[in-house]
């Protein structure tokens, strides 16, 4: 059934209880406490793209454990600061299983005047577009291939406590750079990136340094225990594979806990920051009901979502540019 | 088979001999003709695109039959023709199906300095990306959905005389605006916007305009005989299916009479610009037999193909801009 | 899930109402008199089959703009119109990318006594079975490939239209062949001759000149949004490729508006003569509900469905000849 | 790959050796003689269908083991044997799965002036069309689901034995039939119908009875060794699958030798009537090299092959009726 | 969608009543009692496996009608029965498509002490694992591939009368064996070995010697109604695809009829001996609500049911074994 | 194509160089001898499993690095080493993605006198079967999800290095082993189990402790190059996707020298074992080249193949432990 999901008013209403560990403020604000006391800077190395518009940094700075993060920082190239003031900058992170690609695939932001941080996912860029180039140096259980199981055993160890992380980290970052307003700086992504923009928006928030604005498309890595039960596609799917073949109690047991830490209904309640969401309502991949869930326990007074009835997963694509520059024009000031 | 076509040895060597019709330059030339004949000239209305570093038009050109053709045109925000010169130009062609999108979509050669038409297909657009806006104003015999069998019966009435008709009046077009520099007008474009590339090279080499460069990428519409055997994947499938519902031996004869004057083997030979085509070896839309077999009929001197191995139909994707930049700098002077 | 959608007892009783727009009966008898106002009749050419119980002529008659629409009489060999009477007729439209054929491959009806008028499809006739001959010398705007969206701008341009008014043109060519009885003339056909056989019913009725009975299978072409939200099959899929990609409110605006003139729920409100529809439970094309919301919809008094409940679309198949051979003895006279 | 096997002029001069059991030529010959030696005539009872220019008959006859096997008997309602004479007749076998429907599914015989005799297949008639009516009533050993393995284990026991000679006592029976002609009858059938049409022409041939005329279209059961090594599809692949299962030498030993006996090249050499095959250039299910591979072997003097080159298993359809209504009265006096 | 029945808690109470006949008890008693009529004992004859901690017998009993059925009978090389006491037995029934297979293929009950009879399903065993050797020499009718409608038009002559029949003369042979304690049987199997294991539980209560305990795991055969209208997946497609073809009332109501005393919901309202069942609730093949109904029917006081929430018809494989040993030893004393 | 690859004359004969590092065994000798060095004894835990006839151990062992490896020792119940003799042993490595699964799922060797110690495979074991227990505990490079690229970086670094030396280990660890004949230890597996076993024979053989016997079925990892062209399977194709996205000679270079150190052919030609192999002529996952290239490379005098011409990627299954067991008898003296 092409909309196969709850119909539009139900979605609307929908805000179920997800399970929430009673320790999850404090499993976050050490995490990112313990990233944030590796300290380290992001160094910047001017690239050479041909471009005479904008101008592009290869960008290293400290993720989670301190482990290196790679980036790609475009800015305007005709904007002076001392003229013009510092930029406002916009953190992006990035779909499953994509990298940072090369330096001229994302240029929109920049074009439109922003410093815009193209943040490299680690351990994953091959699967689509130009490459990633950041590894990942931890390892992991039995596992199914990808990493929605990465780490499923602990909280600790779960690759998305670290994705998470460098998400925060490259916020940091961002606001590092000379000639970047701190105050006013965005995070936005799709799919991964989406889910990774919820809780950069929560965590930030928990530790006190915040974001100035949220724009999650079609958001991944929220209300775990119903899309596995929705849907049977990747990466939701890897979760569903994973007990499929660990059929005991314990295993169960083990891997709801570990996702409770990660689920992005329990991280939007924490989020202040104004959001614009987008949801498409033929999504198989990131379901519309688990969009809703975390949108509707968004923490934060302002929030909006765009609705995309016809589309599956790829959602507004280049419909979302246009809307999201101005509303974030209207709300980083 | 992963690579199911020839070896790469095999496919350097490949040029084999495609029908071509005895009138095939009156043909072309004619229909050039009465197409530049009818007259008009482009006009351009500023966008409103919120982005500061490049300014964006939407062009409406005559295309074939004086028929309106819509584009973006974008440009570098910061260029003052006064002081900097004329820009270089680029038109691009889009693959099937798709249309030119929203302004914001194709930014990469406004941002290197050139001035960007990207030319919607008429009569396209809604499969894939941001859509398209230009109707196709001419009927079609009883076919098959899609566009290699619209106007089959006849070459005057296919579909791609038209395309290739609006490809060859983008580029009048795009030198008519003020500020881009006639001499130095290149056409490049993808898969359906590769094979266009090929044609308006031979057509404006035909005609006496000529482009400065041509650069078309896994190119489709050349050697349709080999391709219907080689593959089943659409759109050369749609060949097959045409003539797999209308079995009867003059329904053959006119399909391959008409495609005889469309085919990128025979409009190769005619082009004269510096090429730099790329193929993918594992292309099972576009087989790289196809590919080779329109480079090899090359009829300039200067010609390069960057080579895929690993590649589908998706080929270079963006690790095309970087060497395209580079070898368009060299040639256009 | 097999039986996907609703159970039967709740089908039975599905009448939604579907937006209507105000001048739809304006729409429709201006269209159907601007067409009958251009007069012409229809052109009967012997063809020789080598069959000797029946014969075939070649039919061209005047449909939608005058446009010439062909279709295969098929009489019986051995029926004198003086010493038996004139023959009963019945039009027979197509599914969606099939031709008339070979004038031998529907011989049932001619079988039976009737004279059969198979109206070949414009534009169609590419897809399926012995190809079809009929151009439609209408353009298209930005479209997805297939029928559902070309014209989807505006009802006057949507290829539908033309669809339903060549069907009425068939019956009133059939009526005015030499022997044919007038008043004994019934439609039918299958998924979009089923479409077509609601629309040419009530577009008849409409406009005065009916049609004695009306034999729609598995019809296609009714009540659109649900269609859409309950199946991702084509052609129905169309419309979502096409608002998946034009993703603005003004096109999905544009799109049901267009498609409120074309939908058969409304259209068989305004039927009247006696109907015998089918409808197949498990069919992911033309899903059961959008078959008996039209059903439910018809306007005559006299209707009767029957139920395939194992059948996706193919529905009855040869299953349906002989009931509608009896019933349609019964109805006619 | 479309044109997955040789190319044209290779299969043009395809004629390989198939290994031939030494006591093929008793095996068959003993086979039908035990079968007529059975005795029994075919019944006729008349179906009141509706139709006013054929009349059809219910028919079931005598084939292998005596078993009753049934059939459509359709003819022309408007001949008159004594003034027009007797009426050459056709037998048609049915495709893999399929059953003789009811009795108005195959009027183009009957409605050229033949007697038309449409042989159920024993056992299937439940896959697709509308059904069969002929139970098997020989059990089977551990076999695929289907029909290739069905008494695998030894020749005499195979379903294709059985079949074939239905095939065979379908002629006689035809032959039967007051006001059919003994002296023109004719076979014809595609795919599975198309093998059993080569095997009942070589069968005739070697009892002496013969048959005038054979049409196989796109035939299957021919050259099984090379099916199951370039063609994964059903039914062949039954083989493959089976083989797959009972991975011992013993297994595949008895596989081979008992095909031996059913293979259509070794019928072929067998078979002295004129024959008009037809063939698909792009059919995966019975592959053109395995169609030649028996044309190639016809031991009649009179044989051509149409060629479908676009064309997958469904081959020429409806167009195959009216070479054959031309070729056949040529061949039939 | 993944788990696409009803939730857990509605599964738990589903206890849908199910047409039975009126005769049903009549109609398996003489069943069983014509089998057990015809006698015959079980012959066993030691295999060379090369295996030395289980010894290996090459099983025949008489089955339905007296019909040889195979099966292995492997038992603990080191019991000794005078020092150790006779063996418990396990009788284990095969999935659909699949037969006994080699001797070495399934050593676990033997390995924990069991006398272990793999019954072969006659007529199968040829679509996975290591092959069949039984086969069943009854014929069937027009039927689809596979075993679903063999026989399908009557209750007496269907396939799953004498595969069920078969199962209990497994039971009633391996209490003949010399060493096996008669009083300590039980019965397993999965998908269709679970089907039938249910059956072999009501028909051994129904007759008198019943089964020491009874464990299913995603049992096939119940519901068959219910089935047909959630799944289209096979075997229980083969109804639908039945159905589907023949598409006359008569023939629906001898499907049902034919398959309400084949139907596990009837049957285990008849068992009466303890039962282990285990179902997963993302299984397209058996969907769970098919499992629940024979299991809430399940006419024993002690009966449990392992649930495994995210598999497929794979169910919980490997993780059977443990409980059921444990369970089973607990049951059997 | 079924037989998609060579005929099999000339699989016997295809002996292709593939490209070897110049430091191959320098490699790998010093990459065993550093994991020996790291020392360690495996760790035997006695597991309850309610089996009689064999008694299994939960085996922990130091793998690469000193990792520990799990494993379970299945040894049979009822031998003496005292009166009997040591055991000779068979260490088994697994295919892609699975685990060593629960204890008693692989009984055949111990139940046929072995002490069977089958390796878990790190970070594996979530894909199908049971299960596994083993992280990998090295993290990973921008890789493709699955374990083909991760560390495609350097040889180092790469997955495979830590599974061949685990498979190492895991010999070395079962010769520890009380009650086992250090002698006589074999090693065998199957797709990735048989292309560890075609390492583990070869660094074996390199570091002078050699094998007694290696038993691989249809390997995986032995000719990449070839495995890339002609194969678009996973895991295979997991280095096209790769390749595909990291579009860059650089790229392109390390892959295949990476690859180059971990090639089965480069391996075999170090072994000196006796191998009995087996190989599969429909398998696409292992292509049957790729197979016989190893087995044409294997450096001992003693090598034998066993051929499955119907077979795709499962191979010969249950067929292959009685020839396996018949020759392992013979070899291991």
């Amino acid at each position: 059934m092409a909309q196969f999901d709850m119909p539009l008013d139900q979605l609307e209403a929908y805000a179920p209880d997800v399970a929430e560990p009673a320790d999850l403020d404090e499993f976050w604000t050490s995490t990112v406490a313990e990233a944030r006391a590796l300290g380290g800077a992001p160094t910047l190395e001017r690239v050479e793209t041909g471009l005479t518009q904008v101008v592009v940094d290869d960008v290293t700075f400290p993720g989670f454990g301190g482990h290196p993060i790679k980036g790609w920082l475009v800015r305007p190239a005709h904007h002076d600061v001392d003229r013009d003031g510092p930029l406002p900058g916009v953190v992006e992170l990035l779909g499953y299983g994509g990298g940072r690609g090369l330096p001229h695939e994302r240029l929109e932001w920049a074009a439109a005047g922003f410093a815009h941080l193209v943040m490299d996912t680690r351990g994953q860029g091959s699967h689509w577009g130009g490459g990633g180039s950041t590894p990942d140096p931890v390892g992991r259980g039995a596992s199914v291939s990808g990493f929605m199981t990465a780490g499923i055993e602990d909280p600790h160890d779960h690759f998305y406590r670290r994705f998470y992380t460098d998400g925060v980290r490259a916020v940091d970052a961002l606001r590092q750079v000379a000639g970047v307003d701190p105050a006013r700086v965005a995070v936005t992504g799709a799919s991964q990136g989406g889910g990774g923009t919820v809780a950069v928006a929560a965590l930030t928030a928990l530790t006190g340094t915040g974001v100035s604005a949220a724009m999650p498309d079609v958001p991944f890595l929220a209300h775990f225990r119903r899309a596995v039960q929705i849907t049977d596609s990747h990466p939701y799917g890897e979760i569903t594979k994973y007990l499929s073949v660990h059929r005991h109690p314990a295993a169960e047991e083990t891997v709801w806990r570990t996702l409770s830490y990660l689920d992005g209904v329990n991280l939007a309640r924490r989020a202040t920051a104004p959001a614009l969401f987008s949801v498409a309502l033929m999504d198989t991949t990131c379901p519309p009901s688990t969009v809703y869930a975390a949108f509707n326990a968004w923490g934060g007074d302002t929030r909006r979502i765009d609705v995309y009835p016809y589309n599956d997963h790829e959602g507004g694509q280049a419909y979302r540019f246009p809307p999201q520059l101005a509303w974030l024009r209207e709300h980083l000031g």
